[in-house]
């Protein structure tokens, strides 16, 4: 039985790099693939960001390959309809609650970093950010008419132990396959629901991982730190707000937002399997959308997560991540990572070039 | 009358670095100072992080500075009896609304930051933080153990139309003094309580302030763009958690977190008068605390704030700042600053020559 793959490009320059990643995938075979809407796109096919249809489907696949979301001809939209409800549906109908997001620096771009290129040469950091619950999710929520003619905004940030635990854990068995550090980050000294998180993470690394070193670090020296010193961390897990703006801060000191590639896991079923989602760090991209423009190598190292989590296609992961090391090193650039004496080309050239030099 | 001020020197490094401002203020004459406990020292003292003896206090007089809270020795108090409480009493009870946190590049330190020096030189945004609401006060909260045996922890982050209007104004009106560019943060793509935050923004500017441009980003892109490319702000107006991340942020790019002072400030009364508060943006540093190592710039610098905010009296500011300027142009460094070829001195020797440049 062949793997089933659905792909969602989503909106912006979504269809343009997930164009790149198909052809890889048909070149690798063996993928049942089907396609369908997501976003702004789906809005206006369907009037509705996630189509029950393709919610369904996405329940069904072995994994999810997801573009990107968004973008300013949707942004008056009435909240419910906005395209990033479809991805977040998405997350939490699969029951995705951990977001792995690596912070990584090709060696052939740390020049490329805003930060100067000592402190992030070598720089790999892998973010576990808590995707399902926090004030993504929390209930009472909403906007409401006070009685002297004002408005309330309101949101909930709420965590159980066990959605703590379950994240924590992800993170200490990623921290066992790397430098075994884990730092876990809130803001314990102002929110209750930040000391809780730190107390049933410290529980859960007492009781099960002796063998890895724990740290917590508020969310705002954290926020600091990496931009202080990047290189002291390895795994950082944190809840779902801080993690949206860390991971994204940790992204851009890497100078190559094009490069990222993220994975939302849910939990394994009897069968050790998980359903599983994947996508590039970067977003919509709406300014350089449909011009060949965007770098296709954040989808694509998505893919190569996708190989190695969903599918034990390890090899084929390792080819994947090789061939763009090449084409890196070979001065092939898109606009993004271009530099000088390096050859500028676009999105469909560099989906060229990593297919050639798989 | 004479201006009444209240020092509160804190935990940590809190002590040394306002011994140099309480020297600087009995040169300057014509204030009437008082000191007291907060934060760790004041729970050691009395059992509690601030007194209400001390918040009464903090209320009559004419501004508060305070240096910083918070350290290990603190860290495993019940929530209610944290370092930090006094802290967000004082701010919560003074009602101080509007958190002003400059990130400024000074010339002599541009080589101090860890991002490449030409995206920094001259570097000078405003951050206003609204200081009295959101996650931080928010009803309800608490952890609560749940049937099951395991606990939930809760936060509530809250803003209603004038929250939001009275922080944005001061934002305004920053602006206006500089380059006429506000840029509000929060995310309202996902929470309810940030699309109300845009929302309630832009129909301030709409009405008032159709001279200043403004613009809105998504608080996951602003940590982005702060790192990328952080000259593309003027002020920068948030919710208090954003603020908290994002000023840390903005401030650490400035490679001098001892340089950098804040404006805490509540309503102006029918005189004109706001209550206030003035501390550095660095925290307590138990690391280096009675070691004759801290930094005091920060503090001298809040000093010069509040000597600006609250007092009218904006000459003898420029001259503590024009001092500080030509101390640091002469080489002059504590070790937090300290480059080849300068003058490595300590907390005291750095208030000596802020005093004899004065
Ligand atoms: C598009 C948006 C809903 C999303 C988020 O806030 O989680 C994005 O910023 C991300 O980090 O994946
Ligand atoms: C000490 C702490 C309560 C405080 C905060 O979170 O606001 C600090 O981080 C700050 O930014 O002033």
């Amino acid at each position: 039985m062949s793997s089933t793959v659905l792909i969602l490009p989503g909106d912006g320059i979504g269809p343009e790099v997930m164009a790149q990643v198909r052809r890889l995938l048909d070149h690798l075979g063996g993928f049942d693939v089907r396609e369908d809407l997501v976003g702004g796109a789906a809005y206006d096919a369907h009037g509705t960001p996630l189509t029950d249809e393709t919610m369904a489907e996405a329940m069904a696949v072995d994994a999810v390959l997801l573009g990107a979301v968004g973008g300013p001809k949707w942004d008056t939209l009435p909240f419910a309809d906005k395209p990033e409800r479809g991805l977040l549906r998405l997350r939490k109908d699969m029951a995705l609650f951990a977001n792995l997001r690596p912070a990584l620096v090709f060696d052939a771009l740390a020049e490329a970093s805003t930060l100067k290129t000592d402190l992030v040469r070598g720089l790999d950091i892998m973010i576990v950010r808590e995707l399902t619950g926090g004030v993504y999710f929390g209930d009472p929520r909403g906007i409401e008419d006070l009685p002297n003619g004002e408005r309330r905004g309101i949101n909930t940030q709420v965590y159980t132990t066990h959605e703590i635990v379950r994240v924590a854990r992800v993170a200490f068995d990623l921290a066992r396959k790397r430098d075994s550090r884990v730092c876990s980050v809130e803001k314990a000294n102002v929110m209750e629901s930040g000391l809780l998180w730190r107390e049933e993470v410290q529980a859960l690394g007492d009781a099960e991982y002796n063998d890895v070193a724990l740290s917590h670090m508020y969310a705002d020296n954290c926020a600091m730190q990496l931009v202080r010193n990047p290189k002291q961390f390895d795994v950082i897990v944190t809840d779902n707000l801080f993690g949206d703006l860390l991971s994204d801060c940790a992204a851009m000191l890497t100078g190559s937002l094009g490069m990222l590639p993220s994975a939302s896991l849910g939990a394994a079923d009897a069968a050790g399997r998980r359903k599983a989602l994947y996508e590039p760090v970067h977003g919509s991209a709406p300014d350089i959308a449909g011009q060949d423009k965007a770098n296709p190598m954040a989808c694509i190292l998505s893919l190569s997560m996708m190989l190695r989590y969903s599918f034990d296609r390890g090899a084929e992961a390792d080819l994947i991540e090789a061939a763009c090391q090449d084409v890196l090193n070979a001065g092939i650039r898109t606009g993004d990572i271009v530099a000088p004496g390096m050859t500028p080309v676009g999105t469909r050239a560099m989906g060229d070039a990593v297919l050639a030099a798989m």
